[in-house]
C-alpha cells in the first residue's frame, strides 16, 4: 500500500472516515465522518473560529442557508457559465475529464481520442415548491461566499462594524465534480471555512499580504510543515480576482491547494448591488467617505485541511502507525486505563478519573483490554497525546503514570494535577 | 405587534436571524443566521453535544453526508410514499394545504371547495454525475436518522461499543414543505440534533422512559419553563414507532413539538439489513446472544429549540426588551465598557480587559457609545448576562463594576476575579 492507501485504511479501521452510505455500496464523491473524524473535524473548525472570529474584535460570523434565491447565482455569474467545468470526453470509453488536470491519455482504456472541450455546470440543482419547473429551480451553493455577500448590508445595519471588518462562515457546499478523487480531497459534498474581510480599496494589498501571513502561520502553529505559498499567475486567477495566493500542502498525490487567499476587489458587492437594486455602499461615519469596499477572502476547505493534517502526522514505527496530531486537534485528549482489568480497586479508581475528566467536557477514551503496551499503540494510532494509567501505587499515593505519545516517556503525577497538565498540553 | 412579530423584529434588528437571501426578496422557507444567531445556535448545539456525547461513556458521534445513496431511501420507505405530505388544493386560489393543519376554509380567498387529498413527496431531489435522469437521481436527506443507521455496522466494527450504546449526529436536513410558516419553526432547510440509542428489545421501554426524562430535564436546566410531555396516540405515531412522546413548547402560535422521543423498535436496522444485504445483527460477546437491537431516538429540531428559547426569555420592561437567556446560551457572555469614551485612560484599560477576556475564547462585546444606561439596555436586548464597566476607580484600585442583566444589581469586583466570575455564571 502507498501512503494515501494506508491513511484511507486507518481512517476506515479506526472510525475517522467511511465511504458515504457504505452498506449500499457507497456513492461516488460522498463520505461520512465516523466518531473520531467528527471530533477531529470539529476541532479544526473550532480552532479556525477561535483564530478568525473569537479572538479578534473586527470579525463576526454568519450561517446562511445552503439554498439561496437563484438571483444571487445569476448576479455572481455562477449560472452563466462562470461556474462550469470544461470537460473532454474519451471517444472510446466515454469517461469525462477536466481539462486542467488532463494528461492526454485516458486512464481507463488508454484511449487517445477525445471530444472538443465542453462546458458542464457543476452546481447541483433542485426544485422548491410543488412544481418542478424552471421557475422553481434552485441550487445547492457551490461555495459559501455569496451567503456572506448577500448579508453584507444586514451586518452593516445591525452590528455597528467599521471598515476594516470581516464576516466569517463555516458551512457545507456542493459541486457535482465530474471526477471526485484523492479520497476526501475532491468530493461532491464538502465543507468550507471562509472569511470575507472588507477593506478600503487602497489598502487591499496591505491586508491581502497580512491575511496570507496569518493563515500560513495558523497551519504552521498547528503542526503542518509541508506547506508553501504559491502566487497564482494571471491566467490561473478567477476573473474577479486581482491577486490570489494559494497555501499548498504536499499530499502523497502532489502539491495541492488547501486554502486560497484572494483579493476579490469590489466585484461581488458591485454585482450583487446591481442585480438586487440595493445600495451596498459603505459610508465612513467619521470622514463621510463613501465607497464599495474591496474584499480579501481567505477560503479553506475543511476536508482538505483535515486530510493534510492526517498526511502530515502519519508516521510509521515498524509495522504500526502513530498520528502525531497537535493536542488541540486530537479527537481524544487523553486515554485512561486501569493497569489490570480484573482488579476492581484499579478499575474503580480509573473510572473515577475518567468520569471526572469527561465532566470537564474533555474528550477522553477508556481502554481496559489486553496489556498496557497494546493500549498505548492503539491510542497512538488515533493520535491521543497522553495515556493515564492507574496502578497499585495510585491507590497508595494518589499518583498516576502519564505517558506521552511523541516521546513515549512516562512520568508520575498527582491526580489533582491532571486537569492542569491537560490544559498546558492543549495551549 | 404580537409577541412573535416582536421577536422576529428583534431577531432581524439585532443580528440574530435574517430572511434568506434577503436583498433578493428572500426565498420562502429559508433563513440566514446573523452574527448573534450563529453564536446562539452554536451554543445550543454545543450544550446538546456535551450532554448527549461528551459527558457520557456510551455515546459516540458521526457526521454523515447530506446526500446519500438513494437505496437508503428506498429501504426506509421515504421514496414509496412514506415521506409524503397529503395535500388538498383550494379550487379557487390553488393554494395547497396539509390535511393535518387544515381548517376547512382557505385563508387566502375564503374558498371552501377543495380537491381530494393527494400525495406530495417532500424530499428535495437532485442529480449527481453528468446526466440528469432517473439513474442519477439523489435526494437531500429529509431527516438525519438514516445517516446514523447506515453507519451502525461501521461504528460496531471500529469503536468496540457494547449495547446499550448510542450514535449522535447534528446536521442539516431539507423538506420541501408546502407551507413554511411560523418564522423558523417550519422551514425548508433546518438542522437536527439526533441520537439513536441501541438497546436490548426487552429493555426498550425502560430506556425510552429514561430518555424522555433526560431530555425534558435538559430543557428545564437551560431555562425552558413552558414545556410539557405529550404521548402520541397510536393514530398519530409513525408506522415504525411503538411509542412516541413529544416534548412540546407553548409558542405564541400554540403548543408545538420541539423534540420527539420515539421507540423505533428494530424497524430501521431490519429494513436496512434486508435492502443492503448486510447483516446488522448485534452479537453480545459475553453471553453469545444475537439480536437486532431496538432503538430509542430523541430527535430535536435545532431551529425550533432556538425559537423556543427566544420566546421563553423574551420579556418587556416598559418599551424595551430583555432576553433572559441562560448564560451558557447567551451569544455574548459579557460586554465591556469604558465609562467615558473620550478618556483615553479608561478606554485603554477597558480594551485591555476586553482583549484578555477574548483571548480565553470567551465571546465578549465592546461598546463605547452613548451613556451607560443605554449600553445596558442594548446588551439586555441581546441577552448579555453581565456588563463590565471601567471607571475612574478602576484606575485607582483595579476593581470594575459588574452589572447583572436579570437583577440589574451592580457590584464591584477585582479585575483578576473576572475570569472566575464568568466561569461561575456559566456553570
Amino acid at each position: 500500500m502507498n501512503k494515501l492507501e494506508k491513511i484511507v485504511s486507518l481512517a476506515k479501521r479506526r472510525g475517522f472516515i467511511f465511504p458515504g452510505s457504505e452498506i449500499y455500496g457507497g456513492l461516488s464523491g460522498f463520505y461520512d465522518f465516523g466518531p473520531l473524524g467528527v471530533e477531529l473535524k470539529f476541532n479544526i473548525k473550532q480552532e479556525w473560529w477561535r483564530e478568525v472570529v473569537r479572538t479578534r474584535d473586527d470579525v463576526v460570523g454568519v450561517s446562511a442557508a445552503i439554498i439561496m434565491n437563484p438571483k444571487a447565482w445569476e448576479a455572481s455569474g455562477h449560472l452563466s457559465g462562470g461556474f462550469a467545468d470544461v470537460l473532454v470526453e474519451c471517444k472510446k470509453c466515454h469517461q469525462r475529464f477536466k481539462t486542467d488536470d488532463f494528461e492526454g491519455e485516458c486512464s481507463n482504456c488508454r484511449g487517445k481520442e477525445f471530444t472538443e472541450p465542453r462546458q458542464f455546470n457543476i452546481m447541483f440543482k433542485t426544485f422548491t415548491g410543488p412544481a418542478e419547473d424552471s421557475a422553481s429551480t434552485v441550487y445547492l451553493r457551490p461555495e459559501t461566499t455569496p451567503g456572506i455577500m448577500v448579508n453584507f448590508k444586514n451586518v452593516l445595519d445591525t452590528m455597528r462594524v467599521k471598515i476594516p471588518f470581516g464576516i466569517a462562515q463555516i458551512g457545507k457546499a456542493f459541486r457535482n465534480e465530474i471526477n471526485p478523487k484523492d479520497f476526501i480531497f475532491r468530493t461532491r459534498e464538502f465543507e468550507q471555512m471562509e472569511l470575507e474581510y472588507f477593506v478600503e480599496p487602497q489598502k487591499a494589498d496591505e491586508y491581502f499580504n497580512q491575511w496570507v501571513d496569518l493563515r500560513f502561520k495558523w497551519y504552521e502553529n498547528l503542526g503542518l510543515k509541508n506547506i508553501r505559498k504559491r502566487e497564482q499567475s494571471k491566467e490561473e486567477r478567477a476573473h474577479y480576482s486581482y491577486a490570489t495566493t494559494d497555501i499548498e500542502y504536499e499530499f502523497p498525490f502532489g502539491w495541492k491547494e488547501i486554502e486560497g487567499i484572494a483579493n476579490r476587489t469590489d466585484f461581488d458587492l458591485k454585482v450583487h448591488s446591481k442585480h438586487s437594486g440595493q445600495d451596498l455602499t459603505y459610508i465612513d461615519k467619521e470622514s463621510g467617505g463613501r465607497f464599495i469596499p474591496y474584499v480579501i477572502e481567505p477560503s479553506a476547505g475543511v476536508d482538505r485541511v483535515l486530510l493534510a493534517f492526517l498526511c502530515e502526522v502519519y508516521e510509521e514505527d515498524g509495522d504500526r502507525a502513530v498520528l502525531k496530531l497537535h493536542p488541540r486537534l486530537a479527537p481524544y485528549k487523553a486515554a485512561v486505563f486501569p493497569l489490570l482489568a480484573n482488579k476492581p480497586d484499579l478499575v474503580e479508581k480509573a473510572q473515577q478519573i475518567f468520569k471526572n475528566l469527561k465532566m470537564t467536557s474533555l474528550n477522553v477514551a477508556w481502554d481496559d483490554r489486553g496489556n498496557i503496551g497494546k493500549r498505548y499503540y492503539s491510542q497512538d494510532e488515533i493520535g491521543t497525546p497522553v495515556c493515564v494509567t492507574v496502578d497499585f501505587q495510585t491507590l497508595e499515593d494518589g499518583t498516576v503514570t502519564v505517558r506521552d505519545r511523541d516521546t513515549t516517556k512516562q512520568e508520575r503525577i498527582k491526580i489533582q494535577g491532571l486537569k492542569n497538565y491537560f490544559e498546558e498540553k492543549t495551549k
